[in-house]
């Protein structure tokens, strides 16, 4: 039993086209036009095979293809079709496809599954719209959601108003949630979004788990003075502190992590941002990503020692505001397992390894049994028109989630 | 002869009340209404001396006492009432009520000069406004402006506009170029915007030089990427580069300068600017000032040796764009004499020290022979509500000028 590859790539065509814009360029951010155009045109296929769909109240699409024992809990398969402005073909959309391929592929053989078999599209993973993501993976979670009916999105749009336009009543949202019990696991395909695969040429990655972010704002406080008549030694430069700081950055990761460890300062601005005046405040935020707490503890204790070295060196003061902590999720042992059995059974090359990049799976894996796919992306490149997976590498990533599927039907966890 | 301080204190008074607002802030904007009062007030002065006050082409305004020998060119003495916003009471003003001073001052003791004494009030010192200072100097050494009658300023009204609104024909500007010849010598007196003489505690700095500035802007171009998911060898982070720069740039004006030395980083911004989004671009501005052109030479080719350095090792890309560049400007021996011997003769403790600031004598040295008179800025504030010089400090100052216009009365150029 195999997927049926040029269905699938046709049907990644004609949710892009959803988007797709004269300029080159494609959108389908979480809640548009072209977001509802694309889960219609998803629903629609599921119509087709006889597969009824549904709409739970935190707006995630949900099609759900009965098995032979009623009594068992689902199988749950999907990821999500929102995109960044300008993003990608391939991010969130491969997991969907793969899961309505699935589908297909059990259809044309006639086999049914002992447990029930859904493919979830999730509501907003991105998050770009109104600044929260994984809206959709959070409710069935029960996670609570950092979110207002007076939330703005970029056009002034109330998230009520935008939310309603979806049928989506925000009051209503907790009820999505998910009894765990009803969910035997969950699997999610996806692009690696980072280089690991293409680099080394491997067509297919389990993850091990999602990295832990920890994020956080630092304020540095100098003095600002004229940048002509100020000496050197007489000077509170809060810029040449924070570049201490950020220069020290790869360094600490480098001497603290593993391959996979990362920490960014992503954002920058200093006051009062003037040629001519020497900065006295600078503002950064630094971002610190691993698949282990201690590990990220220990590059932030580091960091955060340096930096109050530097500000008492300096005579500066500082500030460090936790901005957000999501800890290290691993990826369930057994649906490991499984994804391994079934990827050795189509005789694929594939690695273990960890996710830098959020997904839905952050939240499904402290939830319930959960595990990972992910093809190459090239070069790494995603949230980009440049983001690229190829055709043989899709089907063995859907290949690879059918024969997951059909291992995990078979197994307790 | 000395000057009566208590009245230089009550103008320096007045002119303030042109700008001060009810919430402690004071501001008196090129070409604004309180500039316009504050004008007025000091041209009415003048008028009740009986000394005649005429408005150039540029906008300076100039009074003028005539001496015994109308065949000689006129001592200048002066600076510039305009203030940036929230700006402070001395900047400029001492310079102004000191040539004031020295009018009020010969007048009352009845005794002329041989050469005819000018004060002068510059155009649009600061050029906060538009942009671009240094106006009404400029204008009088012939200095192409680099101005045009469509620049806005923050209100969005154009330079034509509000010059007209001054009585400022933009097309006649040129006209106020004067003739080196009708100058004897210019004298300027002004707070130092800068900590020496205070932390020194020496009332008198006659300056040596006005340094020299250069200003560039540097843009290193790396790549943006996923901060989760990009591995930081895969990197190639703007951010970092630019900090490694910023990091190494008081190491290197150390090494290179001496303790007047200065160069500063104050602008900066990355691209996207996102906390979870590795730098792709960082563009910043460096300024170098010296008195000494060949040390701000060497500082530039080791700063930029070093950039490269920076980007060939980590694959980057840069350029850099030069923004401006000032020559230093050195102060003219024989003025700088008749400065040192005035203040031996009021008995004040002197040191001599280069400008780091710019004035409307940076032009004025290059035009005619220019000489400074520095009196102490508390901790070196300026272009601030604190800015703050004692009266004492102020009389010392005053008085240091008539003396001086009294030795360049009876000198050679």
């Amino acid at each position: 039993m195999e997927v049926d590859v040029k269905k699938v790539m046709e049907h990644l065509d004609e949710i892009y086209q959803c988007g797709a814009k004269p300029d080159g360029t494609f959108t389908r951010m979480a809640y548009s036009e072209e977001d509802k155009r694309g889960r219609a045109l998803f629903r629609s296929w599921f119509e087709k095979l006889g597969i009824p769909t549904r709409v739970d109240e935190a707006g995630n699409l949900i099609a759900r293809m009965e098995g032979s024992d009623p009594s068992l809990p689902a199988i749950l398969v999907g990821s999500h079709l929102d995109t960044v402005p300008d993003g990608g073909k391939y991010d969130g959309a491969v997991g969907c496809m793969g899961g309505l391929a699935v589908c297909e592929t059990l259809k044309a053989a006639g086999q049914m599954l002992r447990h029930p078999l859904e493919v979830i599209v999730f509501t907003d993973e991105e998050g770009f719209r109104f600044g929260s993501g994984l809206t959709g993976s959070s409710a069935i979670c029960g996670e609570k959601l950092d979110i207002s009916p007076d939330d703005l999105d970029m056009d002034g749009r109330t998230r009520r108003e935008v939310f309603e336009s979806c049928g989506i009543d925000i009051e209503r949202i907790p009820e999505a949630k998910r009894d765990p019990k009803s969910i035997h696991c969950f699997i999610e395909l996806h692009i690696e979004q980072g280089g690991t695969l293409d680099k080394n040429q491997i067509p297919v990655g389990i993850v091990s788990s999602i990295a832990g972010v920890s994020r956080y704002e630092v304020t540095i406080t100098g003095e600002a003075n004229h940048a002509g008549s100020t000496m050197m030694e007489d000077r509170k430069d809060a810029l040449v502190a924070a570049s201490q700081f950020i220069a020290e950055v790869p360094k600490t990761v480098k001497a603290c992590g593993n391959p996979y460890t990362v920490a960014t300062v992503g954002t920058i601005r200093v006051t009062p941002n003037s040629v001519n005046v020497v900065p006295g405040t600078c503002t950064f935020q630094l971002e610190i990503r691993d698949q282990h707490a201690e590990v990220m503890k220990e590059i932030e204790t580091k960091m955060f020692a340096y930096l109050k070295e530097i500000c008492e060196e300096g005579g500066y003061t500082y500030s460090v505001s936790p901005i957000s902590y999501h800890a290290p999720a691993p990826m369930h042992e057994a649906v490991k397992g499984a994804i391994e059995r079934a990827v050795k059974r189509t005789g694929t090359k594939y690695t273990v390894l960890p996710s830098g990049a959020f997904h839905d799976s952050l939240l499904m894996t402290g939830f319930v049994p959960t595990g990972m796919i992910f093809v190459p992306s090239e070069k790494g490149i995603s949230h980009s028109r440049y983001e690229f997976t190829k055709e043989e590498d899709i089907g063995r990533g859907c290949n690879v989630l059918l024969e997951t599927v059909l291992e995990a039907d078979n197994m307790k966890m």
